[in-house]
């Protein structure tokens, strides 16, 4: 089974069927026009779609329609974008290039930019509330969830404690800290809200917060790796801003191939908590794999 | 019944009980401490609690008990609050006093201003995916008018509309596009959300939204009254800032004496919508009168 699963062009075909519909993700008329284009602009420029693919890659593991759960794995896209948004901006990270494209604020100026973002995060919580056929009380946590690793909690709080851990030295700990917040929330967001459209067992359900924790930090980590060690063509971003920031980051503590190391154990131990619950699923087991192995 | 009404007693009551509920709304550790502190400072730094006031009133007008609507009240003011932290910054109206304090960014800096306000918006969720004790579906449609009414659609679109129509001349069509988006839409959504928690007749809701609307602008219409002829003290923010920004308002479109009468008309509309539906509610016709009356 393994071996006739095509990572490629599963992931080709699901990154596809997302952009089908993220395009009409804004129903009715598009006024103010230069806010709607200014959000489109962001969410169709690429990009690998992690997030989303995760939350139907688990929901299709146990046996959910991917139709089902597609407007959850939208607003989980909507999320991330925003997120890119508002870190590119002059006040943040103040990037001009992102997927190989100028940035949001590049384009549109930091008004607009700031409002895209707003606008993006806003609707990922129209999405999610949305008639989704699942249970009510399902759906709600769903929104509490999402809520939870996007906000000060999570990813808002991940970022803020990345900004002020620049120019510093700090343990693996705090490293530690800003990473789950700052990438792996969402991502282990996007994988246990697509198991909350099926009915699980706790063990179950154990099982995917544990492979979802581990392939966010792996994913992170690589993140880190690649913007030393990677390729400004293929990552589309400029490498090496991680430096130019005097980022805190795992090459910076524990230098390259501990990284990558770490990372691969992470990897490891995702696919374990997977075989521990016996949950049996080649998209997520390869797409686990791919985060350690991926140049981009 | 009117006439026993004391409607400063009763804001005062209110604005302390929202008060009390906003100051424990982030539970767990507060970690990074500057991120909340941030959220903290513009939440906790006054305001005249409109939109959780409506919410309550709302609610209670129909005998639903106001600790139950809490939770949906202070969403409904973190999102008020974001808008303002996010609207103050350089990017966009580059306010340096509100409330008669510092604005956020001017405090905290750009970085955390723009995430305390992310945090606040997408906390505002959370709150209002927690366990209400009301009808799942019911919530969920809160949640739908909120992320509705705050984003592209609503409030974001409309301050990307004002931001647009600055340094030039407009229709009243595209003024009321402007003001009912900006302002509106969350007032509205105040209202609507407060009769969500309660079993109201098609007649009920449709008269709650025609309130809602109607003192939205009425209220906008004064904010831009005030704005001119106003007094810098009481209103806590710096008066004449709409012209030094050339916003598009309607003293600049009507004058000063054609915006009160409006928003006055407004605001019989609103009351007349009430009688229609045979509301009867002392605290939404004396907020309705306050909106015209006030001086801050």
């Amino acid at each position: 089974m393994t071996e006739a699963f095509d990572l490629g062009a599963y992931m080709e075909e699901r990154k596809n069927l997302i952009e089908a519909n993220l395009r009409p993700v804004f129903p009715g008329e598009d006024v103010p026009e230069v806010l709607f284009d200014s959000m489109r602009y962001s969410l169709l420029s690429g990009g690998k779609r992690l997030r989303p693919m995760l939350c139907l890659a688990t929901a299709e593991t146990f046996g959910i329609p991917v139709g089902k759960a597609l407007p959850a794995a939208l607003a989980l896209e909507l999320i991330h974008c925003y997120s890119l948004i508002h870190d590119d901006m002059p006040a943040m990270d103040d990037d001009d290039l992102r997927r190989g494209k100028p940035t949001n604020h590049k384009v549109y100026g930091e008004a607009t930019a700031l409002l895209a973002g707003d606008g993006l995060l806003t609707h990922a919580f129209y999405l999610l509330s949305s008639p989704l056929g699942v249970d009510t009380e399902r759906q709600l946590a769903m929104i509490q969830r999402l809520s939870h690793a996007a906000g000060p909690y999570g990813m808002v709080g991940g970022q803020q404690a990345d900004l002020l851990a620049e120019h510093k030295e700090g343990t693996l700990a705090e490293l530690e800290f800003i990473h789950s917040r700052k990438t792996g929330a969402l991502i282990q967001a996007a994988v246990v809200i697509g198991g909350l459209f099926a009915d699980l067992t706790a063990l179950q359900r154990q099982a995917l917060e544990s492979y979802g924790a581990n392939i966010g930090l792996a994913f992170q980590m690589m993140d880190d790796w690649l913007d030393v060690a990677g390729d400004t063509e293929k990552l589309g971003k400029t490498q090496g801003s991680d430096l130019r920031l005097e980022k805190f980051t795992y090459p910076r503590l524990m230098g390259l191939e501990k990284t990558k190391m770490r990372a691969i154990e992470s990897v490891n131990s995702a696919l374990s908590a997977l075989e521990g619950a016996k949950i049996e699923s080649v998209q997520l087991t390869e797409i686990a794999k791919f985060i350690v192995a991926r140049a981009f």
